[in-house]
């Protein structure tokens, strides 16, 4: 094994593709993103990391809601239209076709198969980005996503992003059972 | 298209695995996280989300440090026992092969692809649990999983995570180049 220092400008391998929606000025507004994470178990909480130069920083707090959606694989070339343009300059209102749940400035689509209804909660002010972590309130599965009542990841076939190659990749194969093929211990290393 | 409301409890789907490392009462310990991303570009920073309960959230306050390493498919079982296990409990100091970078209190996985060195710079206290944002001092990749200087993902293999099916997934296939094919516009929706 040979480690090569790469700087720190490194990323997690891979990250997660989330489309943020939220209101603009009024108008429905997706953003891609893929500095995101759960953050807390009770209540369950998300937090999305938006560059402070983005058109969404002004909507989420003047909103206090956000919405976080999984599109698929087929969803690719939309996905990545949102992360390349602006909402300052381009209507994204159109795109998309459009749902509420409880929150009325929480925009979903449709065509995900999983969304997510968001109550901020917390904005962290960091030197380039917001961090906003938002209360989960509800999330909204595709009924023909589901296996035994939960989300199966092969049939929701969510978008992965790697940079700095800038890549998106679907999910492969599944590898093993968690909390449940370390209870042997740890194999030889 | 017909949506189900699957509750607040919802996930991203799917997380990276990653092994956090930390000093606990000056022993190495790593604990298996899926709750990370990135969330500064300059500095370059990422966050990790861990429930108050663990042994971890006493060491990395303590030392201000901690490392992010990312394991490949082939050390699952390792992974996920560090998931299962305490170091309140068990010494999980003797798992892996350490080594340092510029950090004292950062050690790093000598087996695992990619490994971080980060800086504690702030803690988020959350109603469950903490999310540390760290400065990513210096990041290594294998030299073997680097494709013309840049970490190659299908060289990594590193791990998904799932939940509540609580499965561990390996990443699929290249589906397209981000930040481009976006650039012909949305296609029909």
């Amino acid at each position: 094994m040979a480690k090569v220092n790469i700087g720190g400008n490194a990323f997690l391998y891979p990250m997660p593709v989330v489309l943020v929606g939220t209101h603009v000025d009024d108008k429905v507004n997706f953003m891609t993103v893929a500095w995101a994470t759960r953050v807390d178990f009770k209540p369950p909480m998300a937090a999305v990391c938006i560059n402070k130069a983005h058109h969404t920083v002004k909507g989420i707090p003047a909103a206090g809601e956000f919405s976080i959606n999984i599109p698929s694989t087929a969803m690719v070339r939309q996905t990545d239209y949102c992360g390349i343009v602006s909402g300052k300059t381009k209507d994204k209102s159109k795109i998309f076709r459009v749902f509420y749940g409880d929150l009325s400035q929480a925009p979903m689509i449709v065509d995900c198969p999983m969304t997510m209804e968001c109550r901020l909660r917390q904005t962290v002010d960091l030197p380039s980005s917001f961090l906003f972590i938002g209360e989960i309130i509800n999330a909204y599965a595709e009924e023909t996503c589901l296996t035994d009542g939960n989300p199966d990841i092969k049939k929701i076939d969510p978008l992965l992003l790697t940079m700095p190659d800038n890549g998106y990749w679907s999910v492969g194969s599944h590898i093993a059972k968690a909390w449940s093929i370390g209870k042997k211990g740890p194999a030889e290393s």
